[in-house]
């Protein structure tokens, strides 16, 4: 599987460790991601990728970041359409990228940070980026009402355990934990006060 | 500090040890939980210690266990009240417990079980009790529906979102933080298709 060794600039190499690095993650958790193998891969030896990553945290933590971009890129689809339909149309796509990634997002959102305050860090922007998204689509994002901020910030945390929850246990088809997600936020806008915003988008 | 050596039973010395961890977790987040200054303050060698716990980690899943028995106990309140409003007591000792614990419970609910099975486990388990007690309430724990269960899986996630946001964050009072929580359960219950169950206690 070795590719043959060609001269790469360096933002161009980095990008590609970390590019194999995350395609590693459809298949095993981030600590089980290796650097031997993604060396091996890559066609450069183990001190050549840690001249780019010092050490093994500083590449599971730029694999970690680009897992969040992907994530955050999949699941900002649906503009142009009206507010509740583009809302589907994410939690669609973060429910699809989960399931496809399921072991290193169970492993993520279970806690597998190990603790780490970087990984905690990538994790809680997030959570943060997800919140924003959604105050702004409700054209709150700049001074959203705390309640309201609060309430969307606990969807956030209820959609990642349904959806890891549902991976790990079944019980309930992809359509059912779709429409629990998304009326879930309707509900708790409207629990948060600011149901005109909700069903006037 | 020191206490005076005294025999105790081994049962009641690894009691005594693991509560004088529990009582530094209103201080400190479980990792900073020292063996040596507990082993100091209960009187006994550091060699004891580890004769009931073999390893530090052992003596923290420990009083992980038991931080996890303690805020359980302390939410399984308000029986003979009507259901929503037992559910606002459970609520309200959980907002108040967690912020008297604050620095042990931001740390354990953001991930600072450092991806240690057994504390993911109890973490687990403990997340898994609360949905049992209110699918137990409403009568349900035997076979919930399991869109139902879903849904308080994911309430329970976000009632910790929100606590722990608040505490790092403020911007809204106790009592906003309580009815939040409190609404969002009887919202979900509804979006599960039983509101029935929830306004019929």
């Amino acid at each position: 599987m070795a590719t043959p060794r060609t001269r790469l600039d360096p933002e161009a190499r980095r990008a590609q460790l970390v590019g194999l690095g995350l395609e590693m993650l459809s298949t095993r958790p981030l600590d089980k991601v290796a650097i031997d193998e993604i060396a091996a891969v890559a066609g450069i030896s183990r001190g050549l990728l840690f001249h780019y990553f010092p050490t093994k945290r500083d590449f599971h933590v730029a694999v970690a970041r680009a897992a969040s971009q992907d994530l955050l890129e999949r699941t900002d689809v649906g503009h142009g359409l009206p507010l509740l339909d583009r809302l589907r149309a994410s939690v669609e796509a973060f429910v699809d990228h989960v399931a496809t990634n399921r072991d290193a997002y169970v492993a993520f959102i279970r806690g597998s940070s190990g603790g780490d305050p970087e990984l905690l860090d990538v994790y809680e922007s997030t959570r943060t980026a997800f919140t924003d998204r959604v105050l702004d689509s409700l054209g709150l994002v700049d001074v959203p009402p705390p309640l309201l901020r609060a309430a969307v910030r606990g969807w956030v945390a209820l959609t990642e355990e349904v959806t890891v929850d549902w991976l790990s246990r079944g019980g309930l088809d992809r359509g059912e934990v779709v429409d629990l997600i998304d009326d879930a936020l309707v509900a708790l806008i409207a629990v948060a006060g600011a149901e005109d915003l909700a069903t006037g988008g």
